[in-house]
């Protein structure tokens, strides 16, 4: 009989004060079902990135209001993350919070209808009164936006150049994650940004915009995406929930030379539905995305737990952080 | 005591030869958990087109792959939808079909390595040879692709224009999605349309398309959807999956004085990890996205039973189909 | 390169008053995601009525309170099922209904603080006002459990002969699950069932079953269902849910000679928690229990859309149910 | 306005060598999403502790394989926990440990027939040498039996009292849930205990228990557990999956005068298809099973990473564990 299985599981031993990376330990004796599943992925970051590979980080799931913006902001500043590919909504709460907005905690127990008539807006169980949006937001981003179209008039820029731009007049936020990818100049992707509040922002200006002859070029970003890719020795996939951003980030692998030497998912969609989503790692490895030798963990679970602890545990095997 | 229920729950009643929509009437008599909100979608669908509401069709998930794109192609001949909005991987998955691709029927267990050995690239248990892939759809979008930037020199097209020349330009198929969408002159909208093998296709055009003076312009569509969902005395919202389209589509209610007067979605995705895919309509209502009086459900099922289910018991109501 | 895929997928194709067969075999063509799966659980569920396999259904979730309870007395009418395990729940509420009592209507977007005020317990989205729940099922129950313990002093009941005695104390109810089984001597086995409102019941009687010398004794059942498995040519497995139903019945297979022959299981439940409940059917060849060469498949969906299908579908290609 | 919000969202801060409750802290300041929820378990457990009320724990999925077992024993020894409702299978795996046997770590990327021909049984990546399944449980666990045979003739034994008679012949194993259970005076209800393969065991003996006139009463449990919860001051559910245990818990407390005062949860389950074992706490407020007041909330994540760190972090803040 071969030895088709691995050491046996050593039950998780708990003590008070334990420290994040310490439990992550524990998880690993174990090594089973999500715990084993979580520590594997960070065995496979701390990995990453003393193997100084390219790190491709997705950002899906309305996780910058949930209060995981500074996470992404020290990830950037501990040149943990290379480059960012995100919904458009990530970075709209971002821009939210740099001018000085806030979410609040709310619940999911509640009737929506009042909430319209209060006009607030809710994210699950966050809620933003529809003023903060509208001062903090709406009315900030349009100034940028008009200061964007007078800099550029006549020019073409690609959707991460736009970002930057936004990045670069943002007010100097720490916990930022446009400022600090502007200020350490960390490449935001986000290819669906007109399906944003920075879309419909955009609406007010699209004629003046024209007029002026400045086009968001929706095509221009891959070029340099894929060049990142290409010109990299290894490259790492760290995502975080799935969407565009998951697709994006994998599919630059996919009628190029290049591939994913290392790919973690935090995410809770399944593969049986079809999307990509919730598609396992082993799947992309059939299109040659995620080369077959790769390092690859699903943590199918909630990203605004297993993310801060996947953080936490590498910053504290890597002493990164403070 | 108020009367807070409704009429008792009538167990249902199956008779072989039954037609799909008396399964639906059965389904609805019992009206609990998943079979209640799907006789509830059919009963919604059914309004939105006898009160003649304006249709925003949204489509994720590898549907087309998975063999729905003829009820889509359907949908439109049959006037049963005014508008869609797409992944860009439907979209591609259809034109590879239109040119004579296939997609084959694979399964789920499988060692992806060995796939990737022979070249075929996975969606969940579909297969895709590779060399389909570059002959059904590489070369032929290349071509299409090369016919437009002749066509559009130094002009500045929207995403949707875009998707209606690719339409013009495929075989004429009858099962196509994009043809019917471009002979019905449906409007297309792909938002995140880089983020797929168009993008791929497009990346070797890019430096062409820059010096043709070509540029698809990512904000330029949202007026155009804003105006049709404006324009319309009734606005209807039916979701298959998620994603960008569920998002696109919801939010150009947000700001504007529009909204919609009914919504259906057929998805897996759920709320609690905070993502829009899974959010209830419910909360579209608080946005003011959905308005407070209108008719909505939301189907927590697999799309490729439940969406068949719906369309056929609703061409059988309205004697539409053939 | 080997022929490692079947033939290519098929689109659907939709008709008006097709019937429930009909759109199954339009799914059978394209062969994916869940369509695929579905159709084919009612191939193998045909074949398993066609080679005469004995059936063990499992029943877990709320099903006879959600109106699939004449669905499950047509499946014991028409000898398309041999066996039934079924969780308590779904045998109290059965009885409730036999009893004259209904469940109603209601909905999951409700304060259930008030509900508790109105004395009304919620399912999901269907509501039992607490008299009904009384008078229907608590004072007949009792009344039923007082006539066996007069017939059974001094002796030892296994829980199937439990069953079977409440069975036959039953209104002839014709859409009564657990009348229907007695009537048609279907063996009810319902191994949790001092977990539901039987055992509350059982409660008050308690102490006078130790006096009169009657034990439902816990392990007694086993040898009856080991022997109807190990005696039947061929096993076949229908399992709506997952739970002790679905583990009872795989268990059954693991130590002994016999083994499933066919298995179908339709749940929500996923594999990656580690439950058994949303273990894979592949899971369950490792244990011996389904046999390497058995038809099986899971149906990831809702069990009140996907079982009626099944059901239909299949009485219609064996010309049963009327 | 009314003040319908709380205070608002403050961005999670990482720090190097955190403890888990300083990250749960981090968490608490965010309040949003799983984190949100998994911090105020945290908070909900202390306070259950802090306020002396007797803990109902309910464990079911494969919890002990999986490397939990010493938790739970530390919760027993630590008197974190009052009473412990199992499913059957965790309770025969830690027999199976504490009979010197092990669980391996696996993978669920394997081909089951393989496994079948080499005689491993799997649960999703554990796997179960078959070899240590029949010298480590089965034969020891008979043993045990024909002791229990012995000294009980002609007596009727309750669940719990079987299993605690388990316990008492076990290997002193610090490490195991039922030795610990049997020397700290936990009762152990295990309602569906022929649902495992206690029962299949069993079976071997049913003729003997019969002749020696010993039967496990299904019903005997009940009252001890009501007594149990009624006696109370303050009652506590701690819920680690769902299935029977939760059910078991729960239904207690719903035609009784008691009631649940806290109630905790750690869930994948969902509310949508009817099932109990996701329905949400909200749902139990209706029936009476928890009380209006009372505290509660569930963790919709996999328990076998939440389990473990809301354990840690209470045991941190009570100085418990060590």
């Amino acid at each position: 009989m071969p030895k088709i299985y691995k050491e046996h599981v050593t039950p998780l031993n708990l003590k008070p004060k334990m420290t994040v990376n310490e439990l992550i330990k524990e998880m690993a004796k174990s090594g089973c079902f999500g715990a084993g599943r979580l520590a594997e992925a960070v065995d496979i970051y701390e990995r990453m990135l003393r193997e100084k590979a390219t790190i491709f980080f997705g950002l899906s799931g309305a996780m910058t209001p949930a209060g995981l913006r500074k996470i992404v902001a020290d990830l950037i500043k501990n040149k943990m993350i290379s480059v960012l590919v995100s919904t458009g909504a990530n970075m709209v709460h971002d821009v939210l919070e740099a001018f000085g907005g806030h979410h609040y905690k709310g619940t999911w127990l509640v009737d929506d209808k009042s909430l319209h008539r209060y006009e607030i807006d809710r994210v699950y169980d966050i809620f933003i009164p529809e003023t903060v949006f509208v001062s903090k937001f709406d009315r900030p981003i349009l100034d940028v936006f008009r200061e964007i179209e007078k800099e550029y008039r006549g020019q073409s820029l690609g959707i991460k150049d736009f970002m930057f731009e936004i990045g670069k007049r943002l007010p100097p936020d720490e916990n930022s994650v446009l400022y600090n990818a502007y200020k350490h100049k960390v490449p935001v992707f986000v290819p669906a940004i007109q399906d944003s509040c920075f879309g419909l922002q955009m609406w007010e200006l699209v004629v003046k915009f024209k007029e002026a002859g400045i086009a968001v070029d929706t095509f221009k970003d891959l070029s340099a995406f894929l060049e990142l890719l290409m010109n990299s020795k290894k490259n790492g996939a760290l995502i975080v929930g799935g969407g565009v951003p998951k697709n994006f980030i994998l599919q630059a692998a996919f009628k190029t030379s290049a591939s994913y030497d290392y790919a973690i998912q935090i995410t809770t969609d399944r593969p049986e539905s079809g999307g990509l989503s919730g598609a396992t790692l082993e799947e992309a490895v059939s299109w040659g995305k995620i080369n077959e030798k790769a390092s690859r963990i699903q943590v199918i679970s909630d990203a605004t737990i297993c993310f801060p602890i996947l953080v936490a545990a590498t910053m504290e095997r890597l002493g990164k952080g403070q």
